[in-house]
């Protein structure tokens, strides 16, 4: 077995926003050699998240108006975490909605995806440097 | 360590729909073999889930009217998305709360599962054939 | 190839109910001598989560009325699943918004984390005992 490890860094200059990582993720598959396996990529942040969907601008500000309607930046105070100094509550629970972390097989040394997967970076509490954890393991 | 890998196909024909998958994939892994490992269990489509929870036809329609009030079908035009010629903004969002994917662990051969739980195909946006893929790493 | 599987129980006082189970985990992986791999952290029941997030009582707060107002409760016979003699029909939904199951990269033998990543167990119909599984593949 093997396994291969590599951080993604990211700072958006806004507090919400999405990034296709996927080309970073396949660079990763082709730095570790492996073949057959399973690649986990996580945000290792709890105020944002890494998820599997369409790269379609529409799309990306449906979501962002759906995730304000869940669960709304404003008024800050509805939110005791944010008692303690924080005003980011709101994107602890946007990262719920959209997800930690994807899970994706690994095929002959490729995503092993449909037409349309690609993976994002979804940033609710940016303006500042930010890690995705990419671990791979197989063969 | 081994790896196996097998699509699975569906075709719902209403617009939403739940299907109960444990016995294919619970086929899957004694087509392959592995005993010990880790199973990955995912929609190739990004307005669909694979996710585990109970089969109970009450708590399905639950299901189906909860994600209609979350992420509301019509009227189509409230989402960007739809610009484009698609009427399915609302299976992107309604897939993101009931995710991807599942990941679940193989001991003796078989699925390490609690006594309720059963893994399921979601559709949001269905009347086409779509893609589940299963993934199997092990020995 | 290696693999561990370790159940933790649980028995939440109250209906709902969030839990710190970083250390148990953390107990499981030395005791399991894998030092690079994937871990899954699952519950096995339908009406509980596990789920990677900050360690703030503010923000559980938060959460369990956020997720209160997304799936009341109460009236129970709103939902068609509590037709059946249950009054959990409300659980399976903040199950599915929080996730069953995390997958956690293990590197020299530790949990691959952020500064602020902490796993909870998330009980939504507590007062009975509940497991969760741990299972680690590596090496």
């Amino acid at each position: 077995m093997k396994s291969y490890r590599k951080e993604l860094t990211f700072n958006i200059p806004s507090r919400r926003g999405f990034v296709n990582i996927t080309p970073q993720v396949e660079e990763a598959i082709r730095a570790s050699g492996i073949q057959e396996g399973l690649l986990l990529v996580n945000s290792m942040h709890i105020t944002s998240s890494v998820f599997i969907n369409d790269d379609e601008s529409g799309l990306h500000r449906d979501y962002d108006q759906w995730l304000e309607r869940l669960a709304p930046h404003e008024p800050v105070d509805q939110y005791r975490h944010n008692d303690t100094g924080e005003d980011n509550a709101d994107a602890h629970m946007k990262r719920q909605v959209m997800g930690r972390e994807v899970v994706v097989a690994i095929t002959n040394g490729q995503l092993d995806f449909g037409t349309w997967e690609q993976i994002f970076y979804g940033e609710f509490d940016g303006r500042r440097k930010k890690r995705v954890l990419v671990k791979i393991i197989g063969e």
